[in-house]
């Protein structure tokens, strides 16, 4: 059997007790470590587990599947990922493949990043479609999130943001010594990513949002340490020392809202006053 | 504390590590139980947890509250909830009631329908805002659902639809003559989804959906029997056998697809040549 356990938001304690019993039973276990991390070490899961993990990367994951893979027919083997199987990243490849050899598949759910953002006290019936931002580079700066935003926006909807990550991602100088080096981790901030969302804005002029539009800033979520900043996306742009260390995710606000959401959001806001200003003549009652 | 822990979709085991010895340790414990269920009853997990439970129903959550949060200055009360705390439900309300009376507040994330829904096979990138189907009833047959599916549909996205449960409804005729007595539970299936949603296109005729529309059916998403069917709406109407026992949630299906989708989902298809049909007709390359 391949077992897909998710290991939910932040800790070694967030596995759940059934995903903690296959993972003390299975022969293998493998860590999915290239789409989002938990806040602790490796060590951290082995000692908790009492028993070794393999990190799987997305070279192993794409190209080696078929070694995961090997026995599962008859052995159980652990498949673990950050948040859900099926969450933000879905390892549906890896399930065909299974399926093709004859591999039974099960999985244990856990939060998402994509659940696990009500914390902010947006109701996730007002969420639309969830879009990605990505580091701009100098010659890479993609904007089609931007539609996206732009197609929730125009029917109400809040928009969650989720942050690049990059890990193990080889330094271009010398891999063309002929040499792999691995950059240290990068974990893209809200305020990067505000200002990547008003650079964008600024290009296309669409009006989709502005420098006063309302958003959530959030980081640690799920952790006992979550923190959320709310205000607008300029104000966001400066919030990364408030919202602390990775991994950061961010909403922007849509304009079907409850006033039940601004009661609890507010209490988050950097500027409560500026923020009540802008919800009662952008938002309230305005859908 | 206030702890507000997520159970999780299935059974007892789904509970996390950090939120099991969150209910060890509580001084007492509550079970909201009236939006969702687990599929194990309440003396199952009183015995799992070795402790007793308070049921609390939605008259105690709604007019009771700070009898719940009596002493939590002080104490840890926990308030267990079915999926995330923050899900489909959310306890905002109760969140803002602790906040009143200076009660911190912690939160322990776990698997809600609305991520869970992703092992199905469909991407949540590709699903705009959820909506609730309720019973109708002679005289009450609401229709908002069907706007939100027509903004999800006119930009691609994919539909969650959660599903009515009714627990703990006094019975009318009783109560008109003083006493109260409480009908069975009843849980709406997939196949009154289906024929509820082809009635009001019936009524509305604006072409958001057909009985050849693409759907999945899903029961018990997350147990370690869960069941996806895929079909049409037309198809579904008959598929609760194959479904099985509650809890059931379906997927209306949106233009905007990826291949790997169809390669994952069409393997619970009713009738897989139709699928695939409809399929290539209707949905491959639309968007």
């Amino acid at each position: 059997m391949l077992y897909l356990v998710g290991l939910g938001l932040s800790d070694e304690t967030d596995i759940t007790v059934k995903g903690l019993e296959i993972v003390k039973k299975a022969s293998r276990v493998y860590l999915e470590a290239y789409t989002s991390i938990l806040l602790v070490d490796q060590a951290v899961l082995e000692k908790y587990y009492g028993r070794s993990i393999v990190i799987a990367d997305r070279e192993m994951v794409e190209s080696q599947s078929d070694d995961i893979l090997a026995n599962a027919q008859t052995e159980d083997v652990a498949f673990l990922v950050v948040g859900d199987p099926f969450g933000a990243t879905t390892h549906t490849d890896l399930v065909l493949r299974a399926r093709e050899l004859s591999i039974p598949v099960s999985s244990v759910p856990n939060a998402s990043i994509m659940s696990g953002i009500g914390a902010c006290g947006l109701q996730l019936y007002n969420f639309g479609q969830t879009v990605s931002m990505v580091f701009f580079t100098d010659n890479w700066r993609p904007d089609s999130f931007y539609d996206r935003v732009k197609e929730n926006r125009d029917i109400g909807l809040h928009t969650l943001v989720l942050l690049d990550i990059k890990v193990k991602e080889p330094n271009l100088e010398s891999l063309a010594r002929g040499r792999i080096v691995y950059e240290p981790p990068r974990y893209m901030t809200v305020g990067t990513c505000a200002s990547q969302m008003l650079e964008v804005e600024e290009k296309r002029k669409e009006d989709v949002y502005s420098e006063d539009s309302l958003a959530i800033g959030a980081a640690r979520v799920g952790g006992r340490d979550q923190v959320f900043v709310a205000g607008t996306l300029r104000e966001l742009c400066d919030a990364d020392e408030r919202l602390g260390l990775p991994l950061h995710s961010m909403v922007l606000l849509g304009r079907r809202t409850h006033e039940l959401e601004n009661d609890f959001v507010r209490d988050f806001a950097v500027d409560k006053e500026k923020w009540q200003r802008l919800w009662e003549s952008e938002y309230q009652n305005k859908q």
